[in-house]
């Protein structure tokens, strides 16, 4: 199937950050086949979507639990290991397959309705989440969880966990669905929750598939108090055992020395910006300028909706740009174009996934479509200005449209696939027996 | 007039940030007369509003510039006497009383549409700025600025600028226009950009007249190095100069001692907490926790929107949060409930307005109805929930309707006053010519 989309406006978020003007992007399959000026656009016979706005490329959340929508604002004032110990984890231990699929259906939709088109997620209960990406049609990096921390054994032990993973890896290959919408990694939780043998092992499956291994590093300086009195460096630590060398990314990477930086750096290991969820939770704030400068990728993410409240990633983009700026001192510190392709290009480098986060030929056509009527473009013909009214004031508010694989999902703000009334009584059903 | 509001859910953000269930808000000739549950209201004759989801008080936003809107974007990653000088000064210089209007048009509109009633404005060309108020039906502290900073001398001499507001306010009182929609007040720019005499003039004038004191302060380290230089703490010398004693309003306070904030405390006077600008601008993050200990009323601004990019008190609210949390290290300093009341009642009380941010008998019926059937809502039972849902994951997005002393002046996200395409049709056509 072939399609022509045009728009005034088109950011293919290259390393440059181009504006394009009166552009076009043809889509083949799902895939982008050509993006420039119209005026110099190859012949095209198929049809052709004008679209009135701005168009970019689908948002990569890099770090997310969105099922934890069924408890937003459950135990919101809590520091990291009280929250999980004390609200959340007893809280996941009530929740069923059903109630996760539920979860992650209305996460799905809002991350759409924020312009963001994939999400790497930590969770349990894969087929529920898998079920619920499908139903919506987004695209997900599903990391399941591997954890042995109190009452997580109910989902057996973590060889289990691994096992599991692996056995759909090798029975469905790393990528799988329509237009490859799933992709499967290994999410073992934390250094503070496993032992060392299943972090070895479970990043040696990872490795040996070429599968992402997300894991939470250095979120707080207490989660792992104890291991920095054995051990030292964490990530020196884990690097000893092996974890590190595939494709790892790692979410948070808030108390990291230079040292450690320089290691993430050395094996390629990539990091999710989360400052929204690290300042809630009072965690501090990563140094992302130590890390972009030493060479790692960042990229950004919400966090599961518990602790980030909205799956919005522009306001982690511009929390990141005011955090980025205060530590500093420097008011050129992540500029609105350097924070866009974090958002996007950044993003998907970070979880390794070239094919997404920009609008080039062979990547997959996931487009965001962003109303330039409203009057947070003040002067839309003027680049740096579009730029920064895009990032600073416009954001998620304005997305309209949302595409992947060049399938429409999101229609003027509105699902294509589910009723989003109906979605928002099952989570709240849901919710509320939680609390009762 | 007599007219009834009902809604499920009410919030008067009284001191305990209270949640009424079924509740009933009614209003004669634009004040409040009682608020309650429905079971327990008087007897109601007049027209009854049933409105289906949370009706709270009108935000308001303690430090703005508004139609800086027609600049929003230019020069962002400057600091802020760079960004002054050369940007903001130079295409200031260029505007007109018309080009203010228009700006303060759209900016009116884009402040109702996240729910904000009440801005206090510091800019020039007051006629043009109350036009615009009153056109759009919203509600202002306007404290034109008294400056004699390079280029404003076109506007005349201090004198000149502190006597226009002094004429002003002797021939229209202090409040004036339908339902008191304008208050005037005095906006001596800074200690840095003044002769001493004319800070005491300024002073002098507003004590005399009971009218509020705006000015920025310690906004950042740089400005007044000089100041420092000759006469130690500038709070301390402003003090000397006789500022402080009447209704003061410093905007920022980034750079206060524990001195000085004892001084603030000890004269009564206000902050005006613009986090987000701070942020913007590397300037800094006002100790929040210091001041509010002292017992200094803090209120939160959204500066104008060249810096601060959109006048969305929510996510000025948000970030005041992450960052009193960040730089405290308490995951429970300033929570949802506090974050609501700064944004609403300590907002108001900053201003010295008893009469705003809050619903109770004898206030104006400033009035925001937000959308409680979104998901950002998941269980709106709960008390608690609902408030942090409120502030951390709903907010601006949200707000659907307005009322200004009862006066509905937005519907369904449109102001009912003034055609908001036309409005952003005519900022455009200013902020293109501002850039040629």
């Amino acid at each position: 199937m072939t399609l022509r989309f045009t728009a005034p406006v088109v950011l293919p978020c290259d390393p440059g950050c181009s504006v394009l003007r009166n552009a076009a992007v043809d889509v083949v399959d799902g895939r982008i086949t050509w993006v420039g000026p119209v005026a110099e656009a190859p012949p095209h016979t198929g049809a052709v979507r004008a679209l009135p706005g701005l168009l970019l490329p689908g948002l990569v959340n890099t770090h997310c639990h969105t099922p934890m929508l069924l408890l937003r604002g459950m135990g919101g004032d809590l520091p990291l290991l009280r929250w999980l110990h004390e609200v959340m984890w007893p809280a996941e231990g009530r929740l069923t397959a059903s109630d996760v699929r539920t979860g992650m259906v209305s996460g799905c939709v809002e991350l759409l309705r924020t312009g963001t088109t994939t999400s790497v997620e930590m969770y349990f209960f894969t087929d529920a989440v898998i079920d619920a990406v499908l139903a919506v049609g987004s695209r997900v990096l599903l990391t399941p969880g591997v954890i042995t921390a109190p009452g997580w054994d109910r989902l057996g032990s973590w060889e289990a966990m691994r096992n599991g993973i692996s056995r759909r890896i090798d029975r469905d290959g790393l990528r799988s669905g329509p237009s490859e919408r799933i992709e499967l990694g290994y999410g073992p939780h934390a250094a503070y929750t496993l032992p060392a043998e299943a972090l070895r092992s479970v990043a040696e499956h990872a490795r040996e598939r070429g599968a992402l291994l997300h894991l939470h590093l250095a979120e707080t300086l207490d989660e792992d108090a104890a291991l920095r009195a054995s051990h030292g460096s964490v990530p020196a630590w884990l690097d000893q055992l092996g974890v590190f060398g595939g494709r790892v990314l790692a979410a948070h990477g808030v108390h990291l020395s230079d040292d450690d930086i320089g290691l993430l750096a050395a094996r390629g290991a990539a990091v999710a910006h989360c400052p929204g969820s690290n300042a809630k939770l009072a965690a501090g704030v990563a140094r992302v300028a130590a890390l972009r400068r030493a060479g790692v990728r960042v990229g950004l993410g919400t966090d599961g909706p518990a602790s980030g409240d909205d799956l919005d990633l522009w306001s982690q983009a511009r929390l990141a740009g005011f955090l980025a700026r205060v530590t500093s001192g420097d008011a050129a510190a992540l500029t609105a174009p350097e924070l866009l392709l974090m958002a996007t290009r950044d993003s998907a480098a970070a979880i390794g996934r070239d094919d997404l986060g920009t609008l080039s030929p062979g990547c997959w056509a996931d487009l965001v479509h962003v109303d330039l009527a409203d009057p947070a473009f003040v002067d839309p013909a003027d680049d740096g200005q579009l730029l920064s009214n895009l990032v600073w004031a416009a954001g998620a508010r304005l997305v309209r449209d949302v595409w992947v694989a060049g399938e429409q999902v999101l229609a003027d703000g509105e699902p294509t696939r589910v009723d989003r009334a109906a979605a928002t009584r099952e989570l709240r059903e849901v919710a509320a027996r939680l609390h009762t």
